[in-house]
Formats: structure tokens, C-alpha cells, sequence
């Protein structure tokens, strides 16, 4: 899988998954499946850290895919009963793997290792004032400011070194830290990112998603809460000092779109959250047509939902090509919607005379859908109406996903009747955020920064950006 | 995307796929997305050879999936207007790159070059002849046979050498042979495996299957038909004499599995002829249940058919884990149903309680399917009523696809029943022969050795290992 | 060791070096060091053939240094009693895999494999008459050409087809060809290129040179004569009937600059031969001087004969960087004559002030020795006086050395005071083609065509081109 | 070359070597260049960063052989006027791109880079401090402390944090930290390590020897002097404040053994050096004898020293192979001394008979010699007559040499009698110590501590550690 074929360029990409062991022997082999099971959270780069029975840490990382990164004989040097492994896109552009996870240092003759999902939204803040006193940085990535902090920290022992830091952190991070033997799992007080624990046997599992636990076989045994810090060592758990509270804001992207459906986020099935957008979305925005159908695979609860409260019958019309690559290749010669073509193809058959529906989860920059489209006519549709599972993204997110910026949010400076026609479809209905809302009415509350422009956590860095700015 | 992983180990696999194109300026360019499109036909080794304007070779073929063999450098360095390409699993065990395809040796002073789908049944024969008369054989594959038989050829021009060489080829074969700036396109007289026929402006594409011409925007012209030999040059087609004529045998597993979704095969689409199988699936074998759901993806269509006729509710209940790598890992805590953990994954809340059917379009271990049950157990299903659209695989394959041996075909060992108890599920139906061919009686005839034992063309090289083993 | 970079340009490059063992259960082992011992007769690719127990062929080639090739692992795979191995460099620009020796075919069942040092004068004679006749070539070699004549052969039994095929070849040969446990070794009827015998315990090792005996501490039997062909079995050797007798012609280039100092070639010592020719030209160009140095390294036994003669006290001035690595940096802004100062820098102490005789043992295109002569003059030298070991090239090879085109060679446009002025020195003395006879008179017949232009064996290909030109 | 292969077994090996260049628009060239020129003093990885027009930093490294690691296009994507490289072998066994250098790391927005040859003997102590004020050392490198040591300083500006930094550092350490476009580049008070000065145009260069300016064709300036601090900006050198005076002990085995014969050491040419210890050892040990010749390379100026003085004619009697692999083989069946000889091969012709003079320039381990001797016995020889070019090193070095243990070391355990013996040869004798100083009398004072056990600066790490394990 490629940066440049695999991931959906139309959709924002989540920026990391993590998964951290305790207890077991078979520490490292279970982290690479939970993170094999958490590769569509991150698809540049992955690592798993362990430490050994002597305490020294062993470490493998790399760039790309968890299956093409380790092997039998990584996976077996990586000895030691507990394990942290994380996979992630990068966010900042720099994409080596001098940023990629877990971080790594060693701290008064111990591994101290940090897995990190979410952004920090006063990482550049702190980092100014850790340079100062005399912190050197490795990386650019604003978990490395975590690490400092507990460094410096002149608190007593671990677990508050652990709290002062956290304590100072804002934004957003599911984070796991791990000294010695010792695993810290914590969510800040907002919530912002997923992080669910587990057991199997003695061993404890924490990781971004209950997917990650179904692969080894591990019962779910409950969401870390917003705020909360577990401290976990050799399978057992204890609950430390929770981090000052706050209004939870579990992300809504989550279920729209990043999270695999056979998971449960938020206490909520994915899958059936999105087959309830759809099937609001029926309700919104009904029409005449002869079939509906996804855009592969992340729509697919969607569609469902939407032909059972439509009525229009469910339909496999277009197909996805799942192998792709490392490279990506630029063909000169092979059309502008080149890149749709190699990722989708219609079932002529199925669409030809027809009237479709076709049901995405999200729109954010609209070219993939419009590519789409177009395909669809030369296919030989009779209409096309466009239905999106989720209202228009209008807003950055500052919470640990990558969004493009503003100007090339399509929903930020267009009209629907604007889209509707860039797109060349018949008809196009976004479900609204009243029906987003509803359709989870029993869950949350959630984060729509994204849609709303509603932030919930201090934008720090950005608000003295902006002033020096002004200045 | 990797032997181990993404294979079906409980599914045939298909040897080849091929790709050629005369007449464009980016013959390469259009070959690599074609071999892109056909990825599913072959994922060990792919190669593409083209024929520069001075009229020398390139080549660059490698182990692996097409997007990681080609990039934008290699696919520039292969100049010329005419491309072969070919994408390939190894039968006979020698995988590496000696075997890859397209074949290339130089000629009296000109390239050749040979892309093979399908099986020689008296390639040993064949081999036995020509080394006896002084052929040095650089590879272990039946295709090079083809081309030793050309080169030894005491006809005149290379219209009759090639009909000479294909005259005494016995088997299966879907076969482009270059030479110079000529392609002949051919099918044996059965017409075992799939060819197609394409137009993109002036240029002319033989495929496969048709999502290979699909992915380049070309037109569909027409099948190649049984026995056919096209001579194709610079864009222009041209009908050489036929082989002799024999029985039409298409081949029904391409409709049952190995084919897109999206392609046209034996003139019919691949997703309405599975449709098909489904709703047939249901009338044989109905059952009371609360949801039908597909192994994904191949089944998919067969499963919504199933669900159109019985009207039980269509779901998504497995979810299937694209991101594969080139490594295969062996955990070793990981337990016995890894390798089907690892791929798929329920559901719980769709499964939960529930009266389950699961369509897959084929059994020929039954290995996965198992672990697959034992997964929905787990996940709380009620009932599991396993339904496959085709009849039980019983027989090797000796036309180009590569089935396990009889002692581990499933079927051709065991009572439906006994088959039923070892998946543990608590009914099994099998679509019926009759209703299989009914399904698509507007097409064929076909061949359908695998499942009945009637083999089409003479098994020549098995029948001369009995005759020696019987002396 | 890079292409670029440790190629001496300024040097012809010999084309192979070979090695064969028969009766060793340690043969890929033996083959290994011998290929590393013989690493500077071809540094482009190496490989090693075995055949294992079952009579089935193990192989490893790539390109780069023998060293860099192989591992512990490799060579263990590399199984049985008998082995292959051979270094070249590409004589004719195509320089992959697909060219690099020992070639491994097929042959009526068992492995055949070939080992060639030489040349064909009449190899594309041969490759259009097999071509003609059916014959598929795989490679650009002239080397096949001897495959496809053992295959096509009519003769009885390999001995026959051996021979058979060995006395339609012309020009240079030093050959192993192995057929399953047997390998046959022999040189062409003039001897152009070395070929020795030796013996380590029940083994029998076939090598291009002595040093390679030496590493693995083998004993130097004898030379192959020139026109014998030995049938070597089990570490059994026979002699077979020895191929049509001719005037012998042995390379004197091997002497002057090819050959590894502690080598027997021509049953001579290397270094011996090339001090008795720094001690001629000390005779036939003597000159005031308050030191004398070699080119480093192939140049020092002549410099220290030279020595010897004139009582000019020898000296370290120049010395090597032999750290090289495999690709080659074009520096932008390093000067003209980088290249050179990448690998010679000056003792300034030894030269500053002093009348310097810089002795070189042959000198091809001079662009070398004028880059030094610069880094002289800056070093501080009062005078610079050029000997050379050897007479002015004036033509090129055909018997498997890789010459410049008559174009490039300095010698054969220029007179010596041209040469002299090109290069910038006080003086330039070549040694006289007598004087170089006389030097190894107690050895040869000699070839030295490259000097005299008088060709022992006919040039056929050549002749025809010319032919074909003038019609 | 290979760690295995090309380095000396029996010898010390050095460090580091380092170059910077300041103010040149081709700066990672001449760095590159530079370090191609240093090679033989690091052979495990190597390194350059540089500073582009932005103020970014630049970095490449790898495992392995300058000219390997780096190519055009990794030299061209090393923009900036400014940059810093490296080679090196690692001291503490963990030899992994972690610790290759330079290091960089970010600085108050700012890069800062350092490039250390040498070994802080307080190291661990600073560590302790360090981490205890919660600094995270990201490497076991002991140049990392500086690195830390800088950022915490509370003093001024940088070159004030510089001085301070420097001034806490004990031991051995010519260093180069560039903080922005500014290079500082310093020696310890006792000056252990070169460092010389250079121009080349409006350039400045920094190196570890004059060899690295020659090959760029820049003109030596002078030494950095002992506690010498310079800081260099855009081509411009100003001294700073130079560090607390001590007694300068200058490293002597950079003469005997690593540096490279053409560059100027401590204000005196290596190969005259070299000579001089020769012609000494002629005097002290001389013995009738047919010829003399040297262990090559290192040892060629020494041997010919001898040679000059005694009247033993000189000779080529050991030949080098220089074609070494990046990977080290272990024959099953070669025989103990195999890998002596995969290294050297004598000339049969001229030991056979005669009695020998072997030169070496140093004797620490004692296995090669050994080797050598036997090479020599079977090649006939009559006499073996060893002579090593200084005294018998007897104590580890604690100032940037990688010695081995005591227990390692023959001349720490050994009388000049017990290891005659054990090289079986006919006569040993080594340089005095008094012989060594008076040859080089002109130059010094001299750090001698390996052969005197003489420690001019404290070993701060090895008394702690020595006080815990008496406590």
C-alpha cells in the first residue's frame, strides 16, 4: 500500500493507531496484529518497542506497511513481556522515520518509550520553553514535548513526573508511555481520540480500537475515560489521579469515517452508527432511482442503510482494486481521471440505463467523486444523485487529523447547489447535523469542529501565531 | 501484498494474466495498467517487454504486485510502440524470476516475445522432442515450448511458423507472441481460458478480461474467439487461418471466482452471472434465517443474489483486512485460527443472536470457511447456514488454474454431510451442477472438469507418466 | 568497487576469470575464493554453479565484487561436489545479469554449464547458422554459441559433442563446460588466454591463474596446453584428444599488466617478467634522476627493476586510496582532474624539488598519466621523466581483451614526442617491442597484436562485416 | 570493505575522521571528497549534514564505505554552503546509524551539528549529571554530552556556551560543533587528535588530515593547536578564547600506523616518519638477509627505511588483495589460516630460498603475523627475519584508539622471546622506545601511553568505576 495509491485522497487521514501490551510473552507478536488490525489509522510508518528481561529496550521500526515491516525474525528479537507499537501518517510533511513511533530515549538507565495519538494544540509553546532551559529535540513531532516534560519534571516519582506532564499537555492525545516495566495509558480530558483496553489471559491490551483486540483474541473490558490515567504493569491495572476534568468531545469523524465498522468507538458500533446516517440520509433527501450503492468499502454501511429505508435495492456497482503499491506511478498519457480509474471501475451492467444513487461517507475536496462520476456517465448511468453520509466539512481540524487546509475544503467555499454542479450529478444531499446528531442522539457529546467551526480545546499555538502576527 | 497473506489459501488460484498493445505511443504506460487491472490473476511475478523504434528489447520484469515492480523510471526506460505484459503465480513451485513472463529471446536478429495463460497438457512431451533435436530450454515453463516449436519451424514466413508451432500445442492457451513489431494474438480451439479484444484510438489491446481495457479507457471490440489467430501490426488487425476446430470448453470457474466483478467473460457479466448462481443458491437451499452476509469480496455478488430471492435482510457482517504485506508472519502464540483472524473479522452486533447465512462462491479445502464459523460462534451467532454457489470442487484442474491435489480437495473426499459437521455449522448447500449451467445456460458450452472429472482436450503428458509408471 | 571508480580507464580490461572444481565436498567454497582471488580479471558480476547430490543445478550470480555477491548463506545453498565460478566484465556494453557467466541450461535433463575466458573471432558465424537452423539464443555471448553446438551435435556421447563443438570455434577459448558430474576443460589451439591445473587433496581445481590455487592452498600441477581438452571427473582428470594443433600465441598483455604479481603465467612469475622489463627500459631509456616510483599498483615490480638497473633510488611517492565503493560521483566543482586525485595523491616531501622518473607499466589512452604528471608538477617536482614498460598499443584485441577503439588509443595517432608534449614531461621512453621479447625470451610464442597488429587467428566476424560494408 | 575484511585484524583501528567546509557552494562535495580521503580512519559509516540557503538542515548517513553511501543525487540534495561529515568505527560495540555522526539535533530553531574524533574520559560522568537535570541522550555516543552540555549552558551567547561546554569535557577530542551557518572547531588542551586547516578559495576546510585537503586541491593553512578554539563564519576564521593550557602529548601511533603516508601529521610528513622509524630499526635489529619487504600497505615506507640503511635489497614479496566485500565469509574447509590468505599472497619466486626481512609497523595482536610466517615457510622460505616498526604496545588507549583488551594484546603478556617463538620465526626485533622518540625528535612532546602506560590526561570514568568496585 502506497501513500500515493492507497489512501483516499478525497477523505482526511487519521494520524495515528497504537496498541501497548503488558503481561505477556508473546509481547511484540501481539502488538504487530493489533497493529495490523490498526493499519488504516496510519499507513507511512510503524514501530514496535519492547524491553527485554534484563530492561534494555529492543526497537524496530519502518516506513510503510506493518506486514511489510516486520518478519518472523524482527518479531522474534523483539523479546520481552512488554510491548508499544504504533503506526502513523506523518502531519507536518517531514515523512522519515526519525518521527515515526514509538519514541525511544533512554531515561536514568531506563527505556522510556511514548506512543502518541492526537496533536497537542500548544506543542510549539511548550517546545519553546523546554529549548530554553536546555532541551534538546530530536524530532519535529509535538509528542517529544511529553517526554521532555517528564524528564524535567521535579516531581517525586514516576507517576507524577507522568501527571506533571500530562497535567501541562493541551489538545488532544490518547497516549500510552511506558518506563521500565511500567505502562501509563491516559486520554486527555476532552477525549478527543479513542483508546479502549483489554485482556487476554494475564496479559493487558490498550489500543486505539476493539478491532486490535478481536485480532489476538482479547475481551474487551472498557473505554479509557476522557481524562483518565491507568498505570498497568505486569497485567495489572491501576487507576491513578485522573487529569483535571473537563466536557468530553469524542471525535464524530471517528464513526463517519476512521474507524473499521467492525469496531466499536465510543461505545457505539461503527457499522451501525453509519448505517443510521444512512438511512437519516434516505429520510433527508429521498429520490426516485433503480438502485443505490457505496463508494467502496467505507460507505458501505451507509448504503445499506440508506436502500432499507428507501427501498431502493442495495447494489455492487462499483468494484475497488485492492493491490496497490509502494510507488506511484504518474502515467502520461492516461487521462485526467487516471487515478479514479485505477482505484475504481462501474459494473457497466449494473448501472447502464439506470437510475443511481451513489452514497459517500464524506466529501472533502469532491475529485475522486467527480472522477467518479464521470465514470459513471461514460458507464452509461441514466442519472446520477449524489448522497453524502455526513454534513460538509468546512473546518481544519486541530485534533489530530489531517484535513487539507480551508481553501481546499470544497464544502468551505461552495454552495451544494455549487458542488452539485462541479460534480455533474443530477441531484446531491448532505445529511444535515441535526440528523448526524440524532442518529447518535444516545451517545456522545462529540466534537464537530470540523462541520461546526466549534473548538472545544484552547487553540494556543495558533492564537500566538496569530498575534505575533498582528504584532 | 504477499504469497502467504493475501491469497486465499482456501481458493484455486489462477496462473496468468495478460496484456499486449500495438500501435501507441505509450504502450508501456497502457500495459502497466492493464497488468494493474489483472492483478488478481497473478500476484508472484509481472513483467512487461517492449520493442523500441530501432526495434531491440526492453524489459523489466520482477517478483511481486505490478505497483511495486514499475515505476514512473522503469516504465520510461520501456520505449516503443508494441508492449507484452503478463502477471503470474508459479505451478509447478519454481518461483522466481527465471520463469516470469513475457518470455523474451532474441530471434534471427529480432526480439521475440511470449505471454501464456493456460496449460500445455503435453508440454513434457513437447520438451522431450525438441531436446532430443537440439533445443536448450532456459526455463521450467510448458510456455517455452511454444516458442522452441517457431523457432524449429520449417515453414516459411512467421504467420506459418506460428500456426505450426500452436498447430502442435496441446491444452489450454490464451497466448500473445511477438515478434518484432507483429503481435498474433490466439486461443486454443476449446477456448479454455478468457482473451479479449480492444481499441484505444489507433492502438490495439489484447487482454484477458475486459477491466483491463476498462482501467485504460479503451473499447471492447470482441472476444478472441477459440482456435482464433489474430496477426496484429501497428494497429491493424488481420485474421490468419484458424487452428482446427474442436468443441468450445470455457472455462466456469472464471465466472464462479476467478474473474472481476466488473469484467465481461464468455460474454457475460461476471457480477449478474454470480448474481445468478446466488438467487439459484436460494431455490435449491432456502433456509429461515435473520441475515445473509458474503465471505467479502469475491462473494459478494452471490450473496445479495441470495438474499433478492429468499428475502432474507443483506448484511455486512465480515470485515476484511486489505492492508497485506510481502511477509507471511507465524505467530506462534497466536493461536489456530490466526490466519482467518488476521483477514476477516465480524461484526459482533450484526451477528450477535442472530440466524446467520453465509454465501461463499466456492469450497475447496474448507480451512478458512471453518475458522470463519468458529469466528461467528464466538461472536454470539445463533445459527450458521453455510451456502456455496457451486458445486463441490472434486478434480485437478489441467488448463491453467492451480487446485490443490484430490487428497486435500474437500469435496472430492467427503459426503456433504460429513463436510457440514467439520465446519460445525448447522446446515451446508451446495449449488447444483444443473443449476450452476442453468444459471448461464445462455452462454458456453463450458468446461466443467474440476467439478465432474469430463476433461475436454487429452491429458497427454499424464496419460504417458501412467503408461511409464504402469511398465 | 565500482565500475567507475576502480577501473583503472586508463588500463584495458580483461574480460573473465574462471574457476572449476570437481570432487570437493567444500566446492562452492573453493570456487568462492578462487573467484575472489581472480576478482581483478572482472569486476561487473561473478557467479558459481554447483550441481547437489540429486544431479540438480545450485546457482548464484549478481553483479558487483565476488565478495559483495555471496554470503555465508549463499555458499551454503550452493550444494555438491562440483562447481563453477566466473567473474567478467561486459565486453560489449550490456552489462546484466542476464550476461553474467557460468551460463546454466537445461540439457537432455541434466545441468549444463559454461565458463569461457576469450573471445570468438567467428561467434556471430556460428549464432546466424544456429539461429537459422532453430537455435534460441537467451543471451548476447559469444560464449552460447559453444552450447548450442554441444546441443545440436550429432555426434555419440559428450566427449564427441564437446569436441565436435569446440573445433567449430575460433579465436580465444579457455573454457570449462560441465554436463552434470563431468567437466571438461580446455584451451583453443593457440592458447591465447591462461588456464592452470591444480590439486588440493582429492579435489582438482581448473583456474585462470596460480593465485587462485594459492588462497585455497592448492598445488600447481600444470598448465593446460593449448588445444587440450581434459575430462575431469570426481577428481579423476583424463586426456581426450586434443583439438586441431596451431602455432601457439599467448597473451603478452597477461605479463605486462593483467595478470596478479604472484601469479605463474606462460610458467613465468609475473612480478620476474615485469622486473626484467622495468630493467630493459632502464637500459634503452636511462635518465639523471633523484628517484623513481610506480603507477601504483600493477607498475611496481617494473618501477623497482627499473630500480635496480639505474641505481635511482626507489620511492613511495604516489599512493592509492583503494577504498572504493560501486558508484561513481560526478563532482560539479572538484576540477578536471579529479578523477585522478580521487585515487593518487603525491608524498609532497618525496617529490618536492626532485627529478622524478615516473614509471607506468603500459599506457592506453593517457589521461591518467597526464592528471598525474599535473599532480607532480603541483606537488613540487623539478622534472618528470614518463617510462613505460611496455610498447605503444596501436590496435585493438580480439582474443577477450576489452580495448579502446583505435580512435582513443594515444598510441596508435600519435608519434612518442606527441605524446610526450600531451603529457606534459621532461621525457617519455617506451620499452622496444624487442626489448620486451627479449625480456621473456625463454618463454612464448607470444601474441602481441595488440602492439604489432599480426593476428594469429583469423578474424571471421570481422572479415564478413567488411565484406558485407564494401558490397 | 568490509568491517571483517579490510580492516587489520591485528591492528588498532582508529576512530574517526572528520572534515568541515565553510563558505564553498559545492560544500557537501569538497565534504564528501574529504571524507573519501579519510576513509582509512572510519570504514562503518559515514555521514554529512549540511545547512541550506533557509538555514535547514541537510542530512545523510549510512552503514558502510563513502563512496557507497553517498551518490550524486544524495550530494546534490545537500544544499548549503556549510557542511560537517564523518566517518567512523564504533568504540562500544553498538554499531548502528543511531550513533553515526554528525549528529544533529534542533537548537533554539537553529541546527547544531557535531563531529567528534576522540573519547571524553569524563563521559560518563557528565552523562549522570546530565540526565539527573533530566537531559535525554538519544545515543551511547560520549559526543553527545557536548551536544547537551551547549544547550543547558546559562551562559551568554554561543561562543560562550561553546567554551563552556568544552571546558568541562576531559580527554581526547578534535571536534567541530556548527550551531546555524557558524562552525566552531576545536582541540583539547593536550591536542591527542589532529586537526589541520585549510583554504581552497574563499573557503575554509576543517580536517583530520592534510590528505583530505589535497584531494579537493586546497592549500594547507596550519594545525589547529592544542586547546585552540576557532570559530569559522562564511569562509572568515577568528580565535576565540582558547581553553585551559596543558602539556600537549600528541598522539605517536598516528605516525607508526593510521594516518595516511602522504598527509602531514604533527608538522611532519607520515611517509618520512615512517622511514626514519625504519632506518632506526635497521640499527638496532640488523641481521644478514637476501631481501626485505613489508606487510602492505602500512608498512611500505618503514621496510624501505630498512632497506636503505641495512643494504638488504627491498622486494615486492607480498601481494594485497584489495577487492574486499562488505560481507564476511566463514569457510567450513579453508583451513585456519584463511583469512590471512584472502588478504596476502607471496611471490614463490622471490622468498623460495631466501632469507627474508619481514617489516611490519606494528605488532598487537599477533594472529596475522603469524599467519604470514607460515604463508612464508610454505612458500620456500629459508629465513623468516620479523621486524616491527615500534615498540611492543602493552596498555589500552583511553584517547580515540580501539585497541584490544590487555588480555589481548601479545606484547602486554609476552617477553620478545616468548613471541618470536610464537610466530615461528628465525629472529624479532621491535623499535626501542627511545629509537622511536629520537627518530621523530624534532616534533612531539608525544602521547606514548600504549606503549608506556603513561596517561598525560585523567581517566575520570575509569577511577569511578573502579572506586564502586572496591566500595
Amino acid at each position: 500500500m502506497t501513500t500515493g495509491m492507497t489512501m483516499d485522497l478525497d477523505k482526511p487521514r487519521d494520524e495515528c493507531g497504537l496498541v501497548a501490551v503488558s503481561g505477556s510473552g508473546a509481547a511484540a507478536e501481539l502488538a504487530f496484529l493489533g497493529l495490523y488490525a490498526l493499519q488504516h489509522r496510519g499507513q507511512e510508518s510503524a514501530g514496535i518497542v519492547t524491553v527485554d528481561e534484563k530492561g534494555a529496550p529492543r526497537s524496530h521500526k519502518g516506513m510503510g506497511l506493518v506486514a511489510d515491516i516486520f518478519d518472523d525474525a524482527t518479531l522474534k528479537g523483539l523479546e520481552g513481556s512488554l510491548a508499544v507499537g504504533h503506526v502513523r501518517y506523518s502531519t507536518a510533511g517531514r515523512s522519515d522515520l526519525r518521527n515515526a513511533q514509538p519514541m525511544l530515549v533512554e531515561y536514568q538507565d531506563q527505556p522510556l518509550m511514548l506512543a502518541h495519538n492526537g496533536n497537542l494544540t500548544n506543542a510549539q509553546e511548550l517546545r519553546d520553553r523546554l529549548s530554553r532551559e536546555g532541551s534538546i529535540f530530536q524530532t519535529d513531532s509535538d509528542s517529544e514535548a511529553i517526554i521532555h516534560l517528564i524528564a524535567r519534571s521535579r516531581r517525586q516519582d514516576h507517576d507524577q513526573k507522568v501527571d506533571d506532564a500530562l497535567s501541562q499537555a493541551v489538545g488532544a492525545f490518547s497516549v500510552v508511555v511506558a518506563i521500565g516495566d511500567t505502562i501509563y495509558a491516559a486520554r486527555d480530558s476532552r477525549g478527543f481520540r479513542p483508546l479502549v483496553l483489554g485482556r487476554l489471559g494475564e496479559a493487558v491490551i490498550v489500543a486505539s480500537e476493539t478491532c486490535a483486540l478481536d485480532i489476538i483474541g482479547a475481551a474487551y473490558l472498557r473505554d479509557v475515560r476522557p481524562g483518565e490515567v491507568l498505570k498497568i504493569r505486569d497485567g495489572h491495572i491501576e487507576e491513578l489521579r485522573p487529569l483535571p476534568p473537563a466536557e468530553p468531545s469524542a471525535c464524530l469523524f471517528e464513526l463517519v469515517y476512521f474507524a473499521r465498522p467492525d469496531s466499536r468507538v465510543w461505545g457505539c458500533s461503527v457499522d451501525s452508527a453509519r448505517r443510521k446516517f444512512g438511512r437519516q440520509l434516505a429520510i433527508e433527501h429521498p429520490t426516485e432511482a433503480d438502485c443505490v450503492f457505496a463508494v467502496p468499502d467505507s460507505s458501505n454501511s451507509a448504503a445499506l442503510g440508506f436502500s432499507e429505508t428507501s427501498g431502493v435495492p442495495f447494489e455492487f456497482a462499483l468494484i475497488r482494486n485492492h493491490y496497490v503499491g509502494r510507488t506511484f506511478i504518474h502515467p502520461t498519457q492516461a487521462g485526467r481521471d487516471f487515478k479514479v480509474r485505477v482505484k475504481y471501475n462501474p459494473v457497466r451492467e449494473t448501472v447502464e440505463g439506470k437510475r443511481c444513487v451513489v452514497v459517500d461517507d464524506s466529501l472533502v475536496r469532491g475529485t475522486t467523486s467527480r472522477g467518479l462520476v464521470t465514470m459513471l456517465r461514460e458507464a452509461g448511468a441514466a442519472e446520477v444523485h449524489f448522497r453524502v453520509a455526513s454534513p460538509p466539512v468546512r473546518f481544519p481540524c486541530y485534533y489530530g487529523i489531517d484535513m487539507p487546509t480551508r481553501e481546499e475544503l470544497i464544502g468551505a467555499n461552495h454552495t451544494v447547489e455549487e458542488i452539485r454542479e462541479h460534480l455533474g450529478v443530477d441531484s446531491l444531499g448532505y445529511l444535515s447535523m441535526e440528523g448526524m446528531h440524532a442518529a447518535v442522539a444516545n451517545h456522545g457529546p462529540f466534537c464537530d469542529a470540523c462541520w461546526s467551526g466549534d473548538y472545544a480545546a484552547p487553540l494556543v499555538d495558533l492564537m500566538r501565531r496569530k498575534e505575533m502576527q498582528s504584532t
